[in-house]
């Protein structure tokens, strides 16, 4: 936390412990939605959070709400009466709605939709129809929509009239009698056209759009690769249904990254936050690959159990460390492209180019690996463990063979799995290592066996 | 890639291969850059790239060039003579400038430098001497700057008339005579004020700010919690030095989630796509980690060789098995918490409630994977290996430990390398991995040693 911030919230805490109503408001007026949300939540208890929040100056009430955990949202909504829920909905934008209905037990979305216009209900009910990851479920509906044939002037007249209740009034979207989308414009070009300028003479007719349909991650890509601040969203027949913000995309760009993180620690993703989480909920998106692998493992015990008694007490002193080195690699080449696939850099068509590219990275990983262990075992375990030079020269071979067979599944996996369109964080990496677990100890054994006596 | 692209894609090819270069010219008009460059990259010879770039519309020129990657920027300015390295560079932002810049070899950057104006190449050598990864390296200098005392009416002529040059006008940026930063407003405020308000009375005063040496991880994270299309950056005087906007805060919240992806994976982090990276590049960023822990491993080999005699092969072949089920525990638990503090959703001082969380949930985890452990002993791994029920329990048994200590080392490091200004995702993941083989495996000989006859 900054220094600024730190003196805000001691002020914010001194002005409302002193019952200073009138300095609090004051502060407030100047503080951002996103702080005064965290104040409320990590420095008041229960009773005081809402006694606060009935403080704020009308025009923050919705801003701040929207920002805060869906658990303190819930006890506000109970706590509030319909006039008071109606004025904070009233304000908001119909994609917030949408996020915190989402989120809330049936009781209370009936009254949110209880407290909405007949309008309002509508949208929001069409939007809480999309699909979960579609461009639809986080679009929004605020968009300035202009006619082609108005002039520049008329134009400003109108984002005058109706931009205070847009999300975005920057992107202007032209659309024809029947909703068409057929054209942009921004308020930069209307700021440097003419007056009297038609806007169907300055609007750029190639837009680049998204169906409601399409998957958020691929519309927060969009957004990195063409620096939009909005992108349109349309439906089958071209009409324009609604529009996504880049404050959204920036959401959905970081929400993507966590859960891509989380899928390649074998973890089940959660989107609400480390702290908020419960223990029974974090037990229960730990839990299945945890199993899944234990009972994987089955078959590294099967394998060791069968050759074990043929592996001498040297040679089995180094299963970890070859086993780590081969999971390891593999790793390395599995979470590479588990990311480029995800940040759209390659895809299944780049297959052989992938797979040619790792194998040769991956006999120059295992050399260089090789070599160094064979020093290693000649150097430092010679200390404490007898290990003659033939079978170090095993070890070490069978290291470079687990490293360059761990890259090629480490690289495949991800594409195979994306091919078969399932998503490559989740089958790659917890399958990759039991896979290559499995491989390196049979390569292991059965190279130690027929070679050393 | 949609069937819009391709299709653009197809008609590009076919007006260049056909000499149609009027045609060409109108459908490049309607493309966005990106895609223009990425159609230079992946459809065509160098000499044809060139050549293609040559015929683009003077306005797209510069656009294009900065979505290329550096290797072909390079060829580029090998290519052209000092007008049109000088016609490019003129239409660029300053930060666009310097993030080629950075990417380019001495020869280059001189006749870049030289073909800057002498103002141009002062802001650029300012530009680049912030340090990589703080604000200032990704700031522009190019942003709308008003004075308090002039009427909303001067203030739009003014943005009409420096408008075209700045990366965006849309947030506005009020300085004193100091260059002092006193106020921000928007084109939206403006829009809706009277023409006749003074741009002091409508301004807002609270400023969030960034300073120049900030981490631009940092800046990017401000971006995300408030919702903001651009933020200034302040020197220590609180002079107003530049502006971050929200399309490189967007880039930087991307790279860094796969820097920090990297980082876990035991990979040192690069900035190149993976299919422009060398051989020899990526096998330099895979290399330290996989040696390092490959000599890390020597104490598993040690502890296996002291307890391996008195270890039955029964109990050797479920080595891997537990030290697997250990290091997936840890896993999840240093991922959590390295991607939470990535997030800023915790920091040190939560350190006793996310040892204590984690505790509970440890416990809860390690029961129920100690559970199917042993059920799945006695159900499957009987039906190959002789194990006695004793033998099971304390397999089992040594899987509960296991897993509590994993998960309190895997969430203890990344705080602990944090408080210490380490970057979590490097020290904790690769080091947790280590540290957590040898426990399990000295717990695992120790117990069954003492326990079993």
């Amino acid at each position: 936390m900054t220094e600024k911030l730190e003196a805000l919230y001691e002020h914010l805490a001194f002005c409302f412990e002193s019952r200073k109503f009138a300095d609090l408001r004051i502060a407030l007026l100047d503080a951002e939605p996103a702080d005064i949300a965290s104040f409320i939540e990590n420095n008041l208890d229960d009773k005081e959070q809402i006694f606060f929040f009935r403080l704020l100056p009308k025009e923050q009430a919705s801003d701040v709400f929207i920002e805060l955990d869906s658990d303190t949202q819930e006890d506000f909504i109970r706590s509030f009466n319909d006039k008071e829920l109606k004025a904070v909905l009233d304000d908001m934008f119909m994609d917030d709605t949408v996020d915190i209905i989402e989120e809330m037990p049936a009781n209370v979305v009936k009254r949110i939709l209880r407290a909405s216009t007949p309008e309002d209900r509508k949208s929001i009910n069409a939007l809480l129809e999309y699909p979960e990851d579609s461009a639809g479920s986080i679009m929004t509906l605020e968009y300035v929509s202009l006619s082609a044939n108005i002039t520049v002037e008329d134009a400003f007249d109108r984002i005058r009239k109706i931009g205070p209740n847009k999300e975005t009034i920057y992107t202007c979207y032209i659309t024809d009698n029947k909703k068409h989308l057929v054209g942009v414009t921004t308020v930069k070009e209307l700021l440097l056209a003419n007056r009297a300028d038609k806007i169907g003479d300055i609007m750029d007719t190639s837009v680049i759009t998204v169906s409601t349909l399409e998957d958020k991650e691929n519309v927060a890509f969009k957004f990195s690769k063409y620096d939009f601040l909005a992108l349109p969203v349309v439906d089958k027949e071209g009409c324009l249904v609604g529009i996504v913000t880049v404050d959204d995309a920036v959401d959905v760009i970081q929400e993507e990254a966590t859960e891509d993180i989380q899928r390649m620690a074998a973890i089940l993703p959660s989107e609400k936050p480390y702290l908020k989480q419960s223990i029974f909920s974090i037990w229960k998106s730990r839990i299945p690959w945890l199993v899944l692998l234990l009972v994987a493992s089955t078959f590294t015990s099967m394998v060791l159990a069968r050759y074990e008694k043929s592996l001498s007490t040297v040679l089995t002193a180094f299963v970890p460390m070859l086993m780590g080195a081969a999971g390891n690699a593999g790793g390395q080449s599995s979470v590479t492209i588990i990311r480029a696939i995800a940040v759209n850099e390659i895809s299944f068509k780049d297959i052989f180019r992938v797979i040619l590219k790792e194998l040769l990275v991956a006999f120059l990983v295992g050399l260089s690996v090789g070599i160094v262990c064979f020093l290693k075992i000649q150097l430092i375990d010679n200390l404490y463990n007898e290990i003659s030079i033939y079978e170090n020269l095993v070890i070490s071979g069978v290291c470079v063979i687990s490293i360059v067979m761990a890259k090629l599944v480490g690289c495949i996996l991800p594409l195979l799995a994306k091919k078969i369109k399932l998503d490559p964080a989740v089958v790659a990496s917890p399958l990759m290592t039991t896979i290559v677990d499995v491989l390196s100890l049979i390569i292991y054994c059965s190279i130690a066996i027929a070679i050393l006596p």
